[in-house]
Protein backbone atom coordinates (compact mmCIF):
# COMPACT_ATOMS: atom_id res chain seq x y z
CA UNK A 1 0.00 0.00 0.00
CA UNK A 2 1.16 3.39 -0.88
CA UNK A 3 1.52 6.19 2.02
CA UNK A 4 0.34 9.40 0.44
CA UNK A 5 1.67 12.43 3.18
CA UNK A 6 0.36 16.22 1.51
CA UNK A 7 3.22 18.02 4.05
CA UNK A 8 2.71 22.02 3.74
CA UNK A 9 5.63 23.23 3.97
CA UNK A 10 4.76 27.06 4.57
CA UNK A 11 5.31 29.65 2.53
CA UNK A 12 8.72 30.74 1.20
CA UNK A 13 11.30 30.69 4.13
CA UNK A 14 12.53 27.49 4.60
CA UNK A 15 12.58 27.87 8.37
CA UNK A 16 8.75 27.79 8.28
CA UNK A 17 8.63 23.67 8.01
CA UNK A 18 7.99 22.08 11.38
CA UNK A 19 9.59 19.83 13.13
CA UNK A 20 6.91 16.85 11.71
CA UNK A 21 7.32 18.12 8.47
CA UNK A 22 11.35 18.01 8.55
CA UNK A 23 10.51 14.27 9.67
CA UNK A 24 7.93 13.12 8.00
CA UNK A 25 10.59 14.22 4.16
CA UNK A 26 13.42 12.51 6.49
CA UNK A 27 11.29 9.04 6.34
CA UNK A 28 9.72 9.66 2.64
CA UNK A 29 10.65 6.71 -0.36
CA UNK A 30 9.49 9.57 -3.27
CA UNK A 31 9.33 13.00 -3.00
CA UNK A 32 6.72 14.52 -5.44
CA UNK A 33 8.28 17.62 -7.10
CA UNK A 34 5.66 19.54 -9.10
CA UNK A 35 6.86 22.16 -11.94
CA UNK A 36 5.06 25.02 -12.53
CA UNK A 37 6.07 26.77 -15.39
CA UNK A 38 9.50 28.84 -15.62
CA UNK A 39 8.49 31.79 -13.92
CA UNK A 40 7.80 30.60 -10.76
CA UNK A 41 11.11 28.65 -11.07
CA UNK A 42 12.06 30.14 -7.49
CA UNK A 43 9.58 27.82 -5.88
CA UNK A 44 10.35 24.77 -7.21
CA UNK A 45 14.28 25.87 -6.37
CA UNK A 46 12.97 26.15 -2.48
CA UNK A 47 11.14 22.66 -2.47
CA UNK A 48 15.09 21.59 -4.25
CA UNK A 49 17.00 23.06 -1.12
CA UNK A 50 14.09 21.62 1.60
CA UNK A 51 14.55 18.09 -0.22
CA UNK A 52 18.45 18.72 -0.16
CA UNK A 53 18.60 19.56 3.26
CA UNK A 54 15.61 16.94 5.08
CA UNK A 55 15.20 13.84 2.43
CA UNK A 56 17.09 10.82 3.51
CA UNK A 57 19.58 8.68 1.57
CA UNK A 58 16.55 6.30 0.42
CA UNK A 59 14.62 9.21 -1.26
CA UNK A 60 14.11 9.31 -4.67
CA UNK A 61 12.94 12.98 -5.62
CA UNK A 62 10.92 12.90 -8.90
CA UNK A 63 10.15 16.37 -10.50
CA UNK A 64 7.72 16.57 -12.72
CA UNK A 65 5.52 18.92 -14.93
CA UNK A 66 2.20 19.85 -13.97
CA UNK A 67 -0.51 19.76 -16.89
CA UNK A 68 -2.08 23.33 -17.36
CA UNK A 69 -5.68 23.97 -17.08
CA UNK A 70 -7.35 24.31 -20.36
CA UNK A 71 -8.42 28.05 -20.00
CA UNK A 72 -10.68 27.76 -23.60
CA UNK A 73 -13.16 25.61 -21.09
CA UNK A 74 -16.25 27.79 -20.54
CA UNK A 75 -17.49 26.19 -17.59
CA UNK A 76 -15.21 26.76 -14.74
CA UNK A 77 -15.76 24.04 -12.36
CA UNK A 78 -15.74 21.56 -15.44
CA UNK A 79 -12.11 23.08 -16.24
CA UNK A 80 -11.02 22.85 -13.04
CA UNK A 81 -12.55 18.80 -13.09
CA UNK A 82 -10.38 17.93 -15.85
CA UNK A 83 -7.44 19.80 -14.82
CA UNK A 84 -7.57 17.97 -11.46
CA UNK A 85 -8.14 14.43 -13.16
CA UNK A 86 -4.69 15.42 -15.41
CA UNK A 87 -2.81 16.09 -12.36
CA UNK A 88 -3.57 12.84 -10.97
CA UNK A 89 -3.07 10.93 -14.52
CA UNK A 90 0.95 12.58 -13.76
CA UNK A 91 0.96 11.53 -9.81
CA UNK A 92 -0.43 8.28 -10.49
CA UNK A 93 2.54 7.68 -13.77
CA UNK A 94 5.56 9.02 -11.57
CA UNK A 95 4.24 7.19 -8.75
CA UNK A 96 3.85 3.92 -10.53
CA UNK A 97 7.46 4.71 -12.10
CA UNK A 98 9.39 5.19 -9.12
CA UNK A 99 8.03 2.29 -6.79
CA UNK A 100 6.53 -0.45 -9.46
CA UNK A 101 5.46 -2.57 -6.55
CA UNK A 102 3.20 0.35 -5.06
CA UNK A 103 4.13 0.26 -1.41
CA UNK A 104 6.46 3.00 -0.22
CA UNK A 105 6.12 6.81 1.53
CA UNK A 106 5.22 9.22 -0.66
CA UNK A 107 5.68 13.37 0.31
CA UNK A 108 4.26 15.65 -1.88
CA UNK A 109 5.25 19.39 -0.90
CA UNK A 110 2.46 21.69 -0.46
CA UNK A 111 3.00 25.42 -0.26
CA UNK A 112 1.57 26.70 2.90
CA UNK A 113 -1.21 24.38 4.40
CA UNK A 114 -2.11 21.94 2.72
CA UNK A 115 -6.37 22.69 3.68
CA UNK A 116 -6.08 26.25 2.33
CA UNK A 117 -6.97 27.34 -1.91
CA UNK A 118 -4.76 24.36 -2.46
CA UNK A 119 -5.84 21.14 -4.86
CA UNK A 120 -3.83 18.53 -3.68
CA UNK A 121 -6.47 17.11 -1.24
CA UNK A 122 -9.15 16.76 -4.33
CA UNK A 123 -6.19 15.11 -6.83
CA UNK A 124 -5.30 12.91 -3.60
CA UNK A 125 -9.15 11.19 -3.64
CA UNK A 126 -9.28 10.68 -7.34
CA UNK A 127 -5.78 9.01 -6.41
CA UNK A 128 -7.16 6.93 -3.79
CA UNK A 129 -9.93 5.54 -6.68
CA UNK A 130 -7.02 4.34 -8.53
CA UNK A 131 -4.61 3.12 -6.09
CA UNK A 132 -4.21 1.18 -2.47
CA UNK A 133 -3.46 4.51 -0.73
CA UNK A 134 -3.42 5.65 2.62
CA UNK A 135 -3.45 9.90 2.83
CA UNK A 136 -2.17 11.87 5.43
CA UNK A 137 -2.00 15.25 5.97
CA UNK A 138 0.85 17.61 8.11
CA UNK A 139 -0.18 21.03 8.54
CA UNK A 140 1.71 24.20 7.21
CA UNK A 141 2.39 27.74 7.75
CA UNK A 142 -0.38 29.67 5.47
CA UNK A 143 0.10 33.00 3.83
CA UNK A 144 -2.64 34.62 6.19
CA UNK A 145 -0.34 33.80 9.76
CA UNK A 146 2.73 34.55 7.11
CA UNK A 147 0.82 38.09 6.75
CA UNK A 148 -0.24 38.74 10.18
CA UNK A 149 3.20 37.83 11.45
CA UNK A 150 4.93 39.93 9.12
CA UNK A 151 2.89 42.92 9.97
CA UNK A 152 2.51 41.79 13.87
CA UNK A 153 -1.12 42.41 13.78
CA UNK A 154 -3.83 39.83 14.92
CA UNK A 155 -6.02 38.32 11.79
CA UNK A 156 -9.15 38.89 13.80
CA UNK A 157 -11.08 41.80 15.81
CA UNK A 158 -11.69 40.90 19.88
CA UNK A 159 -14.28 38.13 19.55
CA UNK A 160 -14.75 39.11 16.00
CA UNK A 161 -15.31 36.84 12.73
CA UNK A 162 -12.81 37.35 9.70
CA UNK A 163 -13.76 36.18 6.37
CA UNK A 164 -11.14 34.59 4.07
CA UNK A 165 -12.18 34.98 0.09
CA UNK A 166 -10.75 35.19 -3.35
CA UNK A 167 -9.70 38.08 -5.45
CA UNK A 168 -12.77 37.17 -8.18
CA UNK A 169 -15.26 37.16 -5.30
CA UNK A 170 -14.23 40.34 -3.75
CA UNK A 171 -14.69 41.88 -7.79
CA UNK A 172 -17.97 40.06 -9.01
CA UNK A 173 -19.62 40.61 -5.16
CA UNK A 174 -17.83 43.46 -3.21
CA UNK A 175 -17.67 43.69 0.39
CA UNK A 176 -19.10 40.54 1.57
CA UNK A 177 -21.46 40.24 4.84
CA UNK A 178 -20.68 38.81 7.75
CA UNK A 179 -17.50 40.52 9.02
CA UNK A 180 -15.71 43.70 8.92
CA UNK A 181 -12.06 42.09 8.65
CA UNK A 182 -11.32 40.17 5.30
CA UNK A 183 -8.52 38.02 3.75
CA UNK A 184 -7.81 38.41 0.25
CA UNK A 185 -5.74 35.67 -1.50
CA UNK A 186 -5.58 34.59 -5.30
CA UNK A 187 -5.68 38.18 -6.67
CA UNK A 188 -4.07 38.94 -9.26
CA UNK A 189 -5.78 42.33 -10.15
CA UNK A 190 -5.72 44.30 -6.75
CA UNK A 191 -9.14 43.79 -6.25
CA UNK A 192 -9.71 46.12 -3.54
CA UNK A 193 -9.80 49.08 -6.02
CA UNK A 194 -13.20 48.01 -6.68
CA UNK A 195 -14.20 49.03 -3.24
CA UNK A 196 -15.32 51.59 -1.82
CA UNK A 197 -12.16 53.10 -0.01
CA UNK A 198 -13.81 55.34 2.66
CA UNK A 199 -13.07 53.91 6.58
CA UNK A 200 -10.98 50.66 5.40
CA UNK A 201 -7.56 49.76 6.32
CA UNK A 202 -5.68 47.74 4.31
CA UNK A 203 -2.32 45.32 5.68
CA UNK A 204 -1.05 43.88 2.35
CA UNK A 205 2.39 41.97 1.76
CA UNK A 206 3.89 39.88 -1.42
CA UNK A 207 6.53 37.71 -1.36
CA UNK A 208 6.05 36.65 2.55
CA UNK A 209 8.60 35.69 4.72
CA UNK A 210 11.11 35.69 1.04
CA UNK A 211 14.03 37.70 1.29
CA UNK A 212 11.72 39.82 -1.47
CA UNK A 213 8.87 40.46 1.06
CA UNK A 214 7.30 43.65 0.79
CA UNK A 215 4.73 45.38 2.97
CA UNK A 216 2.30 48.17 2.95
CA UNK A 217 -0.29 49.19 5.41
CA UNK A 218 -2.63 52.39 5.82
CA UNK A 219 -5.94 53.62 4.97
CA UNK A 220 -7.11 51.90 1.35
CA UNK A 221 -7.83 55.43 0.09
CA UNK A 222 -3.88 56.57 0.02
CA UNK A 223 -2.29 52.74 0.03
CA UNK A 224 -4.32 51.09 -2.73
CA UNK A 225 -2.83 53.00 -5.09
CA UNK A 226 1.06 52.97 -3.63
CA UNK A 227 0.22 48.98 -3.74
CA UNK A 228 -0.93 49.12 -7.07
CA UNK A 229 2.16 50.65 -7.95
CA UNK A 230 5.05 48.75 -5.69
CA UNK A 231 3.33 45.22 -7.21
CA UNK A 232 3.63 46.14 -11.19
CA UNK A 233 7.14 47.37 -10.61
CA UNK A 234 7.72 43.91 -8.39
CA UNK A 235 6.12 42.01 -10.61
CA UNK A 236 8.50 43.29 -13.92
CA UNK A 237 11.87 42.94 -12.10
CA UNK A 238 10.67 39.49 -10.68
CA UNK A 239 8.94 37.80 -13.35
CA UNK A 240 5.74 37.11 -10.87
CA UNK A 241 4.32 37.97 -7.48
CA UNK A 242 2.64 36.32 -4.80
CA UNK A 243 0.59 38.20 -2.43
CA UNK A 244 -2.21 38.79 -0.05
CA UNK A 245 -4.03 41.64 1.63
CA UNK A 246 -6.50 42.09 4.78
CA UNK A 247 -9.25 44.18 5.04
CA UNK A 248 -10.44 46.21 7.67
CA UNK A 249 -13.51 48.84 7.56
CA UNK A 250 -15.23 50.65 10.19
CA UNK B 1 16.36 47.73 24.16
CA UNK B 2 14.21 44.73 25.14
CA UNK B 3 13.17 42.40 21.94
CA UNK B 4 10.08 40.91 22.25
CA UNK B 5 9.72 37.81 20.29
CA UNK B 6 5.89 36.13 20.32
CA UNK B 7 6.49 32.58 19.13
CA UNK B 8 3.19 29.95 17.84
CA UNK B 9 3.94 26.80 19.26
CA UNK B 10 1.51 25.20 17.43
CA UNK B 11 -1.86 23.18 18.90
CA UNK B 12 -0.84 20.60 20.76
CA UNK B 13 1.94 18.47 19.30
CA UNK B 14 5.77 19.41 20.34
CA UNK B 15 6.49 19.03 16.40
CA UNK B 16 4.08 21.59 15.73
CA UNK B 17 6.87 23.92 16.09
CA UNK B 18 8.51 25.17 13.37
CA UNK B 19 12.45 25.63 12.51
CA UNK B 20 12.17 29.44 13.07
CA UNK B 21 10.41 28.71 16.68
CA UNK B 22 12.90 26.40 17.68
CA UNK B 23 15.67 28.54 16.49
CA UNK B 24 14.19 32.12 18.14
CA UNK B 25 13.70 29.81 21.73
CA UNK B 26 17.18 28.65 21.22
CA UNK B 27 18.64 32.33 21.51
CA UNK B 28 15.86 33.17 24.01
CA UNK B 29 17.08 34.98 27.44
CA UNK B 30 14.02 34.45 29.07
CA UNK B 31 10.97 32.34 28.58
CA UNK B 32 7.95 33.76 29.72
CA UNK B 33 5.26 30.86 30.82
CA UNK B 34 1.86 32.39 32.17
CA UNK B 35 -0.04 29.89 34.19
CA UNK B 36 -3.73 29.56 33.29
CA UNK B 37 -5.16 27.96 36.40
CA UNK B 38 -5.05 24.20 38.02
CA UNK B 39 -7.03 22.32 35.16
CA UNK B 40 -4.73 23.56 32.09
CA UNK B 41 -1.99 22.45 33.59
CA UNK B 42 -1.07 19.87 30.38
CA UNK B 43 -0.68 23.41 28.43
CA UNK B 44 2.21 24.29 30.32
CA UNK B 45 3.43 20.85 30.95
CA UNK B 46 3.80 21.30 27.05
CA UNK B 47 5.42 24.02 27.41
CA UNK B 48 8.26 23.33 29.93
CA UNK B 49 8.97 20.47 27.32
CA UNK B 50 9.25 22.80 24.68
CA UNK B 51 11.65 25.01 26.77
CA UNK B 52 13.70 21.57 28.08
CA UNK B 53 14.11 20.24 24.52
CA UNK B 54 15.06 23.88 23.11
CA UNK B 55 16.50 26.68 25.27
CA UNK B 56 19.39 27.32 25.44
CA UNK B 57 21.60 27.39 28.38
CA UNK B 58 21.45 31.27 29.07
CA UNK B 59 17.86 31.25 29.38
CA UNK B 60 15.99 32.01 31.95
CA UNK B 61 12.24 30.53 32.35
CA UNK B 62 10.08 32.54 34.27
CA UNK B 63 6.63 30.76 34.58
CA UNK B 64 3.93 33.59 36.38
CA UNK B 65 0.22 33.18 37.15
CA UNK B 66 -2.11 34.92 35.02
CA UNK B 67 -4.29 36.95 36.57
CA UNK B 68 -8.41 36.29 35.78
CA UNK B 69 -10.96 38.45 34.20
CA UNK B 70 -13.44 40.17 36.30
CA UNK B 71 -16.36 38.28 35.07
CA UNK B 72 -18.45 40.59 37.20
CA UNK B 73 -17.87 43.55 34.82
CA UNK B 74 -21.11 43.94 32.89
CA UNK B 75 -19.19 45.80 30.11
CA UNK B 76 -17.28 43.05 28.06
CA UNK B 77 -15.01 45.14 26.33
CA UNK B 78 -14.46 46.99 29.55
CA UNK B 79 -13.89 43.80 31.24
CA UNK B 80 -11.30 42.81 28.58
CA UNK B 81 -9.66 46.27 28.55
CA UNK B 82 -8.36 46.06 32.19
CA UNK B 83 -8.00 42.08 31.99
CA UNK B 84 -5.16 42.63 29.10
CA UNK B 85 -3.92 45.97 31.29
CA UNK B 86 -3.21 43.45 34.37
CA UNK B 87 -1.49 40.90 32.39
CA UNK B 88 0.40 43.63 30.95
CA UNK B 89 1.56 44.32 34.33
CA UNK B 90 2.49 40.22 35.07
CA UNK B 91 4.69 40.48 32.07
CA UNK B 92 6.42 44.03 32.95
CA UNK B 93 7.17 42.69 36.41
CA UNK B 94 8.18 39.32 35.00
CA UNK B 95 10.53 41.40 32.50
CA UNK B 96 12.16 43.69 34.99
CA UNK B 97 12.64 41.45 37.52
CA UNK B 98 14.47 39.01 35.31
CA UNK B 99 16.16 41.83 32.99
CA UNK B 100 17.08 44.71 35.38
CA UNK B 101 19.41 46.17 32.66
CA UNK B 102 16.07 45.74 30.15
CA UNK B 103 17.87 44.29 27.28
CA UNK B 104 18.05 40.63 26.11
CA UNK B 105 15.28 38.53 23.85
CA UNK B 106 12.11 37.45 25.38
CA UNK B 107 10.23 34.72 24.06
CA UNK B 108 6.84 34.51 24.48
CA UNK B 109 5.30 30.94 23.53
CA UNK B 110 1.78 31.42 21.98
CA UNK B 111 -0.45 28.50 21.49
CA UNK B 112 -1.27 28.11 18.07
CA UNK B 113 -0.56 31.54 16.44
CA UNK B 114 -0.50 34.77 17.45
CA UNK B 115 -2.26 36.03 15.67
CA UNK B 116 -5.83 34.04 16.19
CA UNK B 117 -7.78 34.88 18.89
CA UNK B 118 -5.11 35.21 21.16
CA UNK B 119 -4.48 38.51 22.83
CA UNK B 120 -0.99 38.27 23.16
CA UNK B 121 -0.31 40.90 20.63
CA UNK B 122 -2.63 43.62 22.29
CA UNK B 123 -0.71 42.92 25.42
CA UNK B 124 2.47 43.57 23.61
CA UNK B 125 0.57 47.12 22.60
CA UNK B 126 0.65 47.72 26.00
CA UNK B 127 3.78 47.40 26.76
CA UNK B 128 5.07 48.90 23.84
CA UNK B 129 4.35 51.90 25.86
CA UNK B 130 5.88 50.96 28.87
CA UNK B 131 9.10 50.02 27.97
CA UNK B 132 11.45 50.33 25.19
CA UNK B 133 10.89 47.45 23.17
CA UNK B 134 11.08 45.47 19.53
CA UNK B 135 7.93 43.75 19.25
CA UNK B 136 8.67 40.49 16.18
CA UNK B 137 5.79 37.30 15.57
CA UNK B 138 6.77 33.62 14.66
CA UNK B 139 3.62 32.14 13.22
CA UNK B 140 2.30 28.58 14.44
CA UNK B 141 0.01 26.14 13.06
CA UNK B 142 -3.67 26.84 14.27
CA UNK B 143 -6.07 24.88 15.29
CA UNK B 144 -7.65 25.58 11.85
CA UNK B 145 -4.84 23.45 10.12
CA UNK B 146 -5.03 21.02 13.26
CA UNK B 147 -8.59 20.43 12.38
CA UNK B 148 -8.67 20.50 8.81
CA UNK B 149 -4.94 18.07 8.66
CA UNK B 150 -6.56 15.39 11.06
CA UNK B 151 -9.62 14.68 9.20
CA UNK B 152 -7.77 15.19 5.95
CA UNK B 153 -10.06 17.82 4.32
CA UNK B 154 -9.73 21.38 2.31
CA UNK B 155 -10.94 24.18 4.28
CA UNK B 156 -12.74 25.97 1.26
CA UNK B 157 -15.32 24.35 -1.42
CA UNK B 158 -13.11 25.52 -4.47
CA UNK B 159 -12.95 29.54 -5.20
CA UNK B 160 -15.11 30.08 -2.09
CA UNK B 161 -14.84 31.91 0.84
CA UNK B 162 -15.08 30.43 4.29
CA UNK B 163 -15.93 32.74 7.57
CA UNK B 164 -13.78 32.20 10.78
CA UNK B 165 -16.01 32.44 13.88
CA UNK B 166 -16.79 32.06 17.90
CA UNK B 167 -19.07 30.05 20.06
CA UNK B 168 -21.01 32.96 20.91
CA UNK B 169 -20.88 34.49 17.34
CA UNK B 170 -23.32 31.37 16.24
CA UNK B 171 -25.65 31.00 19.17
CA UNK B 172 -26.36 34.87 19.35
CA UNK B 173 -26.49 35.44 14.90
CA UNK B 174 -27.27 31.92 13.80
CA UNK B 175 -25.79 31.11 10.00
CA UNK B 176 -23.74 34.17 9.26
CA UNK B 177 -24.07 35.15 5.41
CA UNK B 178 -21.08 35.31 3.02
CA UNK B 179 -19.96 31.48 3.31
CA UNK B 180 -21.13 28.17 3.23
CA UNK B 181 -18.39 26.71 5.27
CA UNK B 182 -17.18 28.11 8.73
CA UNK B 183 -15.07 27.56 11.51
CA UNK B 184 -16.07 27.78 14.82
CA UNK B 185 -14.05 28.20 17.68
CA UNK B 186 -14.10 29.35 21.55
CA UNK B 187 -17.28 27.48 21.76
CA UNK B 188 -17.79 26.09 25.19
CA UNK B 189 -21.50 25.59 24.31
CA UNK B 190 -21.53 23.28 21.53
CA UNK B 191 -23.48 25.95 19.94
CA UNK B 192 -24.13 23.95 16.76
CA UNK B 193 -27.52 23.23 18.67
CA UNK B 194 -28.74 26.46 17.67
CA UNK B 195 -28.62 25.52 14.44
CA UNK B 196 -31.28 24.12 11.97
CA UNK B 197 -29.13 20.89 11.12
CA UNK B 198 -31.30 20.30 7.73
CA UNK B 199 -28.27 20.21 4.87
CA UNK B 200 -25.32 20.57 7.69
CA UNK B 201 -22.59 18.71 7.94
CA UNK B 202 -20.02 18.57 10.22
CA UNK B 203 -16.21 17.83 10.85
CA UNK B 204 -15.70 18.16 14.54
CA UNK B 205 -12.13 17.92 16.47
CA UNK B 206 -11.23 17.78 20.44
CA UNK B 207 -7.76 18.19 21.77
CA UNK B 208 -6.29 17.91 18.41
CA UNK B 209 -2.65 16.80 17.53
CA UNK B 210 -2.52 15.75 21.12
CA UNK B 211 -2.60 11.88 22.40
CA UNK B 212 -6.65 12.51 23.32
CA UNK B 213 -7.24 13.49 19.79
CA UNK B 214 -11.64 13.19 19.15
CA UNK B 215 -12.50 13.46 15.42
CA UNK B 216 -16.25 13.29 14.39
CA UNK B 217 -17.71 13.52 10.88
CA UNK B 218 -21.13 13.19 9.56
CA UNK B 219 -24.36 15.03 8.66
CA UNK B 220 -24.88 17.45 11.68
CA UNK B 221 -28.69 16.41 12.20
CA UNK B 222 -27.28 12.60 13.81
CA UNK B 223 -23.39 13.12 14.47
CA UNK B 224 -24.70 16.67 16.41
CA UNK B 225 -25.79 14.51 19.28
CA UNK B 226 -22.81 12.41 19.43
CA UNK B 227 -20.67 14.98 19.46
CA UNK B 228 -22.09 16.59 22.36
CA UNK B 229 -22.05 12.99 24.25
CA UNK B 230 -18.38 12.64 23.57
CA UNK B 231 -17.61 16.17 23.81
CA UNK B 232 -18.90 15.67 27.57
CA UNK B 233 -17.41 12.56 28.30
CA UNK B 234 -14.19 13.71 27.81
CA UNK B 235 -14.20 16.43 29.64
CA UNK B 236 -15.31 14.73 32.14
CA UNK B 237 -12.46 12.48 32.06
CA UNK B 238 -9.81 14.90 31.57
CA UNK B 239 -11.29 18.16 33.93
CA UNK B 240 -10.99 20.29 30.39
CA UNK B 241 -11.04 20.08 26.83
CA UNK B 242 -10.43 22.40 24.15
CA UNK B 243 -12.65 21.91 20.24
CA UNK B 244 -12.69 23.21 17.13
CA UNK B 245 -15.53 22.66 13.98
CA UNK B 246 -15.95 23.30 10.45
CA UNK B 247 -19.55 23.52 9.21
CA UNK B 248 -20.52 23.21 5.80
CA UNK B 249 -23.85 23.99 4.12
CA UNK B 250 -26.08 22.86 0.80
C1 LIG C 1 -3.07 28.66 -4.48
S1 LIG C 1 -3.08 29.64 -3.03
C2 LIG C 1 -2.21 28.59 -1.92
C3 LIG C 1 -2.25 29.05 -0.49
C4 LIG C 1 -1.41 28.18 0.43
N1 LIG C 1 -1.88 26.79 0.43
C5 LIG C 1 -1.39 28.73 1.85
O1 LIG C 1 -1.63 27.96 2.80
O2 LIG C 1 -1.10 29.92 2.01
C6 LIG C 1 -1.91 30.90 -3.46
C7 LIG C 1 -2.21 32.26 -2.83
O3 LIG C 1 -1.68 32.27 -1.53
C8 LIG C 1 -1.13 33.55 -1.24
N2 LIG C 1 0.31 33.38 -0.96
C9 LIG C 1 0.95 32.19 -0.83
N3 LIG C 1 2.23 32.39 -0.49
C10 LIG C 1 2.42 33.72 -0.38
C11 LIG C 1 3.54 34.55 -0.03
N4 LIG C 1 4.73 34.01 0.30
N5 LIG C 1 3.36 35.88 -0.04
C12 LIG C 1 2.17 36.43 -0.35
N6 LIG C 1 1.09 35.70 -0.68
C13 LIG C 1 1.20 34.36 -0.68
C14 LIG C 1 -1.42 34.44 -2.42
O4 LIG C 1 -2.64 35.12 -2.18
C15 LIG C 1 -1.59 33.43 -3.53
O5 LIG C 1 -2.44 33.92 -4.55
C1 LIG D 1 -8.00 31.31 22.60
S1 LIG D 1 -8.20 30.43 21.11
C2 LIG D 1 -6.53 30.31 20.57
C3 LIG D 1 -6.37 29.80 19.16
C4 LIG D 1 -4.90 29.63 18.77
N1 LIG D 1 -4.18 30.90 18.81
C5 LIG D 1 -4.78 29.01 17.39
O1 LIG D 1 -4.02 29.53 16.56
O2 LIG D 1 -5.43 27.97 17.14
C6 LIG D 1 -8.58 28.81 21.72
C7 LIG D 1 -9.50 28.03 20.79
O3 LIG D 1 -8.73 27.39 19.79
C8 LIG D 1 -9.24 26.10 19.51
N2 LIG D 1 -8.16 25.13 19.80
C9 LIG D 1 -6.88 25.43 20.11
N3 LIG D 1 -6.15 24.32 20.23
C10 LIG D 1 -6.98 23.28 19.99
C11 LIG D 1 -6.79 21.87 19.94
N4 LIG D 1 -5.59 21.30 20.15
N5 LIG D 1 -7.86 21.09 19.66
C12 LIG D 1 -9.07 21.64 19.42
N6 LIG D 1 -9.30 22.97 19.44
C13 LIG D 1 -8.26 23.78 19.72
C14 LIG D 1 -10.48 25.92 20.36
O4 LIG D 1 -11.59 26.31 19.58
C15 LIG D 1 -10.24 26.89 21.48
O5 LIG D 1 -11.46 27.34 22.02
Amino acid sequence: MVELILIGIGTGSPDHLTLQATAEIAAADLILIPLKGADKSDLAGLRRNICAAHAGPQARIAEFDLPRRDARDTDYRHGVDRWHDAIADSWEATIRAHLPGLSGRVALLVWGDPSLYDSSLRIARRLSARLPLRLRVIPGITAIQALCAAHAIPLNAIAAPVLITTGRQLRDHGWPPGADRIVVMLDGDSSFQALDPQGVTIWWGAFLAMPEQILRHGPLAATGPEIVAARASARAAHGWIMDIYLLERG
